[in-house]
């Protein structure tokens, strides 16, 4: 039976809170062998005393080896097998730059591009990396591109990078891109992989046939490539799934996408830790599960700043009482992947994961961190496991068969 | 390909003897932070002798978060997936109560139910917990109730509880359940949930309105539902699948039963845990495999008794000397699943398990408990895990590929 049918089956209401609180790349490396991962350098006494009445263990976001993306690990997390469920790159982009995107609506990733004027290869994939504001302007320009029938929308995102979206009736997905992934060799044009395509793929060879005409003076952005052409993935709603009122908070506008794309009610928040805390507090007695993200560990990882992911991780530790101080029945900390500043990019690499309850069994790791979570009485687990444990710790699976 | 295919293409003759010895919700929980388990409280000098000699783990019966029914957790130990084998409700209570259900037979689980005659809704679903005597009367009613063509069993189980057993030719499953789950409609009908059950719930909807006037007098239990219409699953028989001839040791019906929907033959023994010792040596030559089943641990957990639990365990550890003096090669020792005294129910927690025989890898685990089994060499695996494992101990398993 598949995991998410066996969740629908069995959750029952309880009067339980469960919180994930998820420091987006928590996982790290040592700098120095022998050296603390930044998560062990971090002077984190709230975090300790919590993993001591916790089970602690290792996480693998998706599969061995894998290095997610900001969407699979975030629906890993959530109890999507994240191998099935995908979310498509235009799509994700959409989320990103906080596009209010439809159910229905046909989203891609736009990126800018060189072309050779005369035979029209492609001599340059990323348009020389033309500054934000030039692809600001050159996302107006496009905007005059009319089609039959359906609204389009293009939206900056930065640099060379955009977003196309399609609304209207009949539009379907199944597309290829139409980026040949190397230079010397024209676009390819959008083909459908479905006949229900047909239509949508002929729309969009048509605007990027206007496109080409409008950029043409626009050298070295004279011509432009989509990919990851996707629709809202239809995910399972997690309130339907979990019977639990789900609420998310995170400061990102990907974050918040993602979240809405598997049914939670995304909670109006500021731009700081404390405003999320806030956000917290005021709808505590709302929901019963709260997603609560934290973005900086990742962008500190990303940016190499082994420093600064380690003080994001200290900012964490000092808000864990106010957390604590609800009173919620399950508390998970983990992330969505590994950034390790030593790596300054997601990786492959488990997650320290913590989860405390009432009802854990003690496993005698002492400190969160990556090496004693190794020791730890959770094992070696995936991260959709996670909300399984967490739906069982507060009291809302029956019991599977007589 | 399918592991139980696995295990038939693989499996070999050896001159080599297993023992399951299954303590029925073996794992347990602290009753206070930092305190012992049931099993770490129990004083088990030969337990914790067989363990420095064995490697040892946590195992998961089901999946992550999942309580087990009792029939799940036993399929997973004799290496039937459960998400995949499932044993209806309405079976596992005839086996429960030692009914020789045949393989055709359809079985139901019966509850009597308060009706208002008048409107012929539901007003008590469990007809205000009648005494088992008044059950028992009120079944040999229902036996006078003649259905053309099939043969009609009504066996009482416990207060409002009954079995519904139907014996005939074309008899089929796939069939919904009468109750609503709620007070104040009526009855439902049962329906097919596929064509060929459709003349089996014509028979039963019948027998349902015979019922209910044989029973229009007999307020508080003037109706009744049926649940988990279902016939025996026709799981692949162990010896078939692994060349063992198997022998079921256990006091309790279900157990029985479940031994032998899967193929094992159901040795005579006594009420005793020294009656099923008798019974495992007077059978030791006859066969290959041996599931030795401890009731009382789980009836303890879900009694909350915590000492209770742990003097049972105890019993057991005196008894282990003369269980090893036969001379077994593989000896696993575990649980179907956790019944912590504390949380009085079957739970979700993984189980220890230590597995001995003379080619195991010793991994510094020195006294049977969750905690020492956290740290232990077999790691965190599954209950369909133990069974290729004991084969693979036993010498019984040829190796996969050239």
């Amino acid at each position: 039976m598949d995991p998410l049918n066996l969740m629908r089956e069995l959750a029952i209401d309880a009067d339980t809170k469960i919180v994930i609180l998820l420091l987006d790349g928590l996982g790290g490396l040592p700098l120095e062998p022998g050296g603390p991962t930044e998560l062990e350098a971090a002077y984190t006494p709230y975090l300790d005393a919590l993993a001591k009445g916790a089970v602690c263990g290792m996480s693998t976001p998706i599969a061995a080896g894998i290095t997610p993306g900001s969407g699979p690990g975030h629906l890993a997390l959530f109890g999507y097998d994240p191998l099935r469920f995908e979310i498509g790159r235009g799509v994700l982009e959409a989320l990103g730059i906080g596009f209010d995107l439809q159910p229905q609506d046909i989203a891609a990733r736009g990126n800018f591009c060189s072309l050779d004027p005369a035979s029209g290869v492609i001599t340059d994939r990323r348009a020389g990396r033309i500054p934000t504001e030039v692809g600001a302007r050159l996302c107006e320009k496009l905007r005059a591109i009319d089609l039959p029938g359906v609204e389009t929308f293009v939206e900056p995102v930065k640099e060379y990078r955009f977003v196309l979206v399609l609304r209207g009736e009949g539009l379907a997905d199944g597309l290829t891109e139409t980026d040949p992934q190397q230079t010397g060799v024209p676009p390819l044009p959008v083909e459908p992989t479905r006949p229900e395509a047909a239509e949508t793929a002929a729309l969009l060879n048509r605007w990027l046939a206007a496109a080409r005409q409008t950029l043409a003076d626009e050298h070295p952005a004279n011509g432009c490539n989509l990919r990851g052409i996707a629709r809202d993935p239809g995910l399972p709603r997690m309130p339907d799934i979990y019977r639990l009122r789900c609420g998310a908070i995170a400061t990102y506008p990907m974050y918040r996408g993602v979240a809405r794309l598997a049914g939670m009610d995304v909670l109006p928040t500021g731009e700081t830790l404390e405003d999320e805390l806030d956000t917290l507090r005021s709808h505590w007695a709302a929901y019963d599960f709260f997603f609560f993200h934290v973005k900086k560990t990742d962008s500190a990882g990303e940016d190499g700043d082994f420093a600064r992911k380690v003080a994001v991780i200290e900012h964490v530790d000092r808000l864990l009482p106010r957390i604590l101080a609800l009173g919620p029945d399950v508390v998970i900390v983990t992330g969505d992947h590994s950034t390790p500043a030593r790596w300054r990019a997601h990786s492959w690499h488990e997650l320290p994961v913590l989860l405390w309850a009432r009802t854990v069994r003690p496993d005698g790791v002492t400190a969160f961190g990556e090496r004693p979570c190794m020791a730890g009485g959770l094992g070696h687990i995936h991260h959709v496991d996670l909300m399984p444990l967490a739906m069982a710790y507060a009291g809302r699976l029956a019991k599977f068969g007589a």
